[in-house]
């Protein structure tokens, strides 16, 4: 005899699917939603429900837009001569809080990883190379993760964007700010000594 | 100039609201809603509209159940003489998956916890006692978190209940199953002595 009524194990399961989120971390998620106040389920609810009626990649870059164009698309200030290219959205925004950069942006929705099935055709190569081919763009700087995906990414671009003419760069790799050189590991050393520079 | 459209703001702050979620990973969430595909989120949508409409606590126990009574004070195999009490409804889950139990539960939907404002009055301590008050109850086991706010309750229900001739019991105290005693913290070392058994 099963305990636990068909809804409940369905909003379960649909939890489980979420990115990170286990069968016990769905499963407290569920029983919270049963014992919270029924309007904040609802407002959860509605907002999962309206999410995808107004908000659609960007038609440029496909970073998350309400109209055709995102918000640095649209904005007249962002230099389209210097292209970012991250992996998703959330690497966008990260960027954007450092301030450094006053470019637009290229989402390729991913990265080439053979095992997962994920090679040049699956994520938006093709778009960055039909903007480059339109004209207007002098660089384009690869911040794809510092992984194995993310490299395997960054150095098909470079290969790929070779015959455009447009400098393409990679985000430095070295200890990340504020942290210590005896807890980094062998590879993240490694890759500061090569990237060392005069001081 | 915002750079996220107001419906995934709303969103990340509904997902922020679930319990064990912080700002990051509401973020995360909200973001793969954006590219997942569509059906799944509003199968999540749904999922979530649909709970509170079928699913309430049951009218006895306040475990969770479709119709008037849940799964387990429904079932006239199980003894209603001996009451399990517990804090809340994934802990009647855990403890079936012990097949320990006979008999029926009673989920308090809390623990007192003076600091954030929950007293007896807060917590099904009141429902509790009106079903003994109703009789046919032979003996209460308080199975509440070996916590602060566990321990409070069990006390209380023990004073609470000491009047009704009613035999109450806690769960013991000890090594989990499978652990190392040189892991277990001072705490549940002093209460595995206190509760040594011959062997």
């Amino acid at each position: 005899m099963n305990l636990v009524p068909p809804a409940v194990e369905r909003l379960a399961a649909e939890f489980g699917r979420l990115p990170g989120v286990g069968p016990k971390t769905a499963q407290r998620l569920t029983f919270h939603c049963l014992v919270a106040p029924r309007e904040s389920v609802e407002r959860l609810a509605a907002a999962l429900a309206e999410l995808r009626g107004s908000v659609r990649p960007c038609g440029r870059c496909y970073f998350i837009a309400e109209g055709e164009l995102c918000g640095i698309c649209a904005n007249p200030r962002r230099d389209p001569a210097s292209i970012c290219v991250v992996e998703d959205a959330l690497d966008v925004l990260a960027i954007e809080r450092s301030g450094e950069f006053g470019g637009v942006y290229h989402v390729l929705q991913g990265a080439i990883s053979p095992i997962d099935g994920v090679g040049p055709a699956q994520i938006r190569v093709d778009e960055l190379v039909q903007r480059l081919e339109a004209g207007g763009v002098s660089e384009v700087i690869v911040a794809t993760d510092p992984d194995v995906e993310g490299e395997a990414t960054a150095h098909y671009l470079a290969e790929r964007l070779a015959s455009t003419g447009v400098t393409v760069s990679r985000l430095a790799h070295g200890l990340p700010a504020g942290s210590n050189v005896q807890y980094a590991d062998e590879l993240t050393v490694a890759r500061a000594f090569a990237g060392r520079r005069a001081i």
